[in-house]
């Protein structure tokens, strides 16, 4: 049901308060829960700074170590008292000399990166951290990026398909991050983008001509005023989409790279997280390059996600609800569906080849894409 | 677990806000979601003020329809922008020319009779307008309704059950419907009515004689007073059941038709709509005739009702959790099952019927009644 | 799952009360609704004073009886009238002369002691009142005992294990019932304790030495006073847990029994009882011997139980969940299981000797216990 063998994102790095370092005692503060593909993981920065992460059931009887302690390095039921090293190996049991060398707990391999905390789910010898995907975070210094997140409660297949294909920003988000007139909505569901797939993700690329702002912004233009927009999304299975979203002053060109002034130049990193079949966690960004950013760009951008993932979350929770109820109800494709369906085949082909014992799959071709 | 081949209640009438008419923006308020018999469904009125009722799961995700918004005769998905007809065919797929025919979601005929919405849930070649029940509505000329409306988390059969048998107005409504004395109670618990049966349907009628008025009037007349009450119930199965109740004074006999003064003369009608196997809708009304009518009688009616389903809805929601509990524990049968179980026969009827590919079931003999 | 031929703990016996006898309308508030071993009951006192325990679910269609009302001995479903003694028979069916011999609901044996009410939820023929285990309740003479009770959503072997080994004093209880400092933590974690095993309960005794007092007693004393604490705790399956709790003043010595001052004689009886596999109701008391007492202890003791008892209750319920997730999680077992393993193969011997037919468990021999 999870690609494993997978970084899966485990929130914000300010999400994991580093008590040492901050003067604050430490305390159950620091240690974070997180249900991450089916598993409950704990994770706690070492005093070095670096994240731990491992399964949040004691060895012993299964009690939430995310309800322990931090001692130094380690961390310690506060059950029985067992205390873990950051590889998971129990290193003391109070009243008790012997330590059975099967007193460990799971522990999963943590890169941060950009400011996310990405946690390997699989095999630790086989994670990669060229595997990582790009994104762009808060603290890049060209990017003046704001972070937020939200729990969604509903199959992250359905948020994969969701983020596969842009033309629902005509419907779901016509007060957001879509238009509000019927001719770009139009434009915006008659894109043809521009396909490039790797084994594991799918580059999108294309630009909507001659429309008005997204309603978020029509408040900063004079109304008349007409744009370009050209949109660059990385998708990556299982867990991130990054978008480099441009918007130029209308070239008046039919194709082509925009050639207007550009007035605004954004990227926004996301990633959704599977908790388990029923909810996920969504980690997500905007913001707005400094060299052309003007005062409050970033913040709005980012308040205007989470309005638009607000009107994602109800369609896709009522769309769970619903292919929980029929879930062999008979459905149609429509030509949107290259994006989704795209990723889901991806997807599924990395479960079959985990299944099958497989590294990961071979890229796919051109021709699977079209 | 439902005979589809049937008329279930969807609401009032002005549940479903006509906005085309009254000069309010059209929008999400006139989209009604309601699950009927194990199926979600989506409700909207027509321009020309005639009710839609769809499956309210879009053919190509499974997405809310009762998330879209209404166009003319047509209903818009806001996911991808598909675009439905009132005989739920798919007539715009944005971005694409070709609409498969099966892009198609159901469609269920709909009538609206006294100010009830009606939706067959079966085959739509056999929906029969002769089969809504008979009911009294808050348009009628000659009767003052009054309305309402309440959720139960119980089976529908223990709704049926419930509804077949009066002599629980002794017990659960003694302080609303029910008489307040032991006597009362008594005169309540050996009734004798008169049973009449069609194939789907069971008329009751009784009298009880030389009682005080019920617990909700009782602060309207001097105590001391007599009256006897009469009661000529239709119930029919799966989803209604309607009461003409006339209160008279006391008229000193044993039996026969009442011949005193009359001082009430009231409809209630009554619907019970499964949502699943596991709540129900319950759609009410009850007024008196505007002929002998005083001021506040049927508003006094209908908020007796109110408290009255609410002490049944304590009980039945306490039943509904021990049934499932323990569905195959032991119970007996008493002198009162008459009504209930010839209820619960024609219900079994009529799922047996209808699973055998039959037509309604040919009425039963008077025999299987008593 | 649970023992049938055992006593469980219904509560206290103020829960139950007896409207007759204070002066009160009788009522519903009379009527008490209990979960215990999987059976709903419904329990109540008699004008007498005997409280009456039936099945909480009629024998005509499942019903609620304790949504009823009391008359005299008796108990009167308020859904069709029928009337059930306190032998479960039913006495009354209003409407009809003929009773049923089958009409009749489950009648459980009662016995109210140490004002705690016990119900046995097996075969009445083998209901001992020899097997009610030894308590202190609140109208002992001796003792001015404080009572209160808590649910807790996990299973009762969780509990049992919990109360099986107080080594966990030194990690779940550090800032209550346990030691603030970490000398205090290792002598509650080296304790080698005395085990005295029945068929059916163990003793388990242990004095911990020259220790600073319990945390939340800490402010009664001067900081540097050191103590000896005297443990006796019989635990007997499946519900009952009693523990007479010494302070001493330390006596310097290293072992035997403490020789210095007594500052505190008390005794806690604890009752857990399931509900059902998934919560716990616990009945607790905390008291002082009356002959060294002084104003407040009592109270200090019992709110401390409170604080003490929800620290336990998360545990248990985040163990709960994770042992409902992972039933097959390999664990290890550490030197302080021996007490919990003791407990719950006591407990399985009995469920098993139940299910084979047989009456109690043989005693196990000592060396089982070891």
């Amino acid at each position: 049901m999870f690609v494993k063998n997978a970084w899966y994102n485990a929130g914000w790095d300010y999400h994991f308060t580093q008590s040492q370092q901050n003067g604050l005692k430490q305390g159950k503060g620091a240690l974070v829960a997180r249900k991450i593909a089916g598993e409950r993981l704990v994770l706690y920065r070492k005093p070095n700074g670096q994240i731990v992460a491992l399964e949040d059931r004691c060895v012993h009887r299964q009690a939430a170590l995310s309800l322990g302690v931090k001692e130094g390095d380690n961390i310690r039921c506060m059950y029985h008292g067992l205390r873990f090293g950051p590889d998971g190996q129990c290193n003391e049991i109070p009243g008790q000399e012997h330590i059975p060398t099967k007193a460990c707990v799971r522990s999963f391999p943590v890169v941060e990166r950009d400011n996310w905390v990405w946690v390997w789910m699989g095999d630790p010898a086989r994670a990669d951290e060229a595997l990582i995907p790009f994104a762009i975070g808060p603290s890049h210094p060209d990017w003046n990026v704001k972070t937020s997140q939200m729990q969604v409660a509903a199959s992250y297949r359905l948020e994969i398909a969701n983020l596969a294909d842009l033309t629902h920003l005509a419907w779901v988000h016509q007060g957001t991050l879509g238009g509000p007139d019927l001719q770009t909505r139009a434009k915006f569901t008659t894109i043809k983008p521009t396909f490039t797939a790797t084994s594991h993700s799918l580059r999108t690329e294309y630009v909507v001509r001659d429309v008005p702002i997204s309603s978020f912004m029509a408040h900063l233009f004079p109304p008349e005023t007409r744009f370009d927009l050209w949109f660059d999304i990385t998708h990556t299975v299982p867990c991130t989409w990054v978008l480099h979203f441009r918007v130029f002053l209308a070239d008046g060109k039919a194709d082509g790279e925009p050639a207007g002034q550009l007035i605004a130049d954004t990227w926004t990193s996301q990633a959704v997280t599977p908790n388990d079949g029923e909810t996920v966690d969504y980690y997500y960004s905007w913001g707005a390059a400094r060299h052309c950013e003007f005062p409050g760009l970033s913040e709005l951008l980012r308040d205007n996600l989470d309005d638009a993932f607000t009107e994602d979350r109800h369609v896709l929770e009522a769309q769970h609800v619903r292919v929980r109820e029929k879930p062999d109800f008979p459905t149609i494709s429509i030509i949107h569906d290259n994006g989704p369906s795209r990723m889901l085949r991806v997807l599924d082909a990395l479960l079959a080849a985990e299944a099958a014992g497989a590294a990961r799959p071979q890229p796919l071709t051109e021709a699977a894409v079209a």
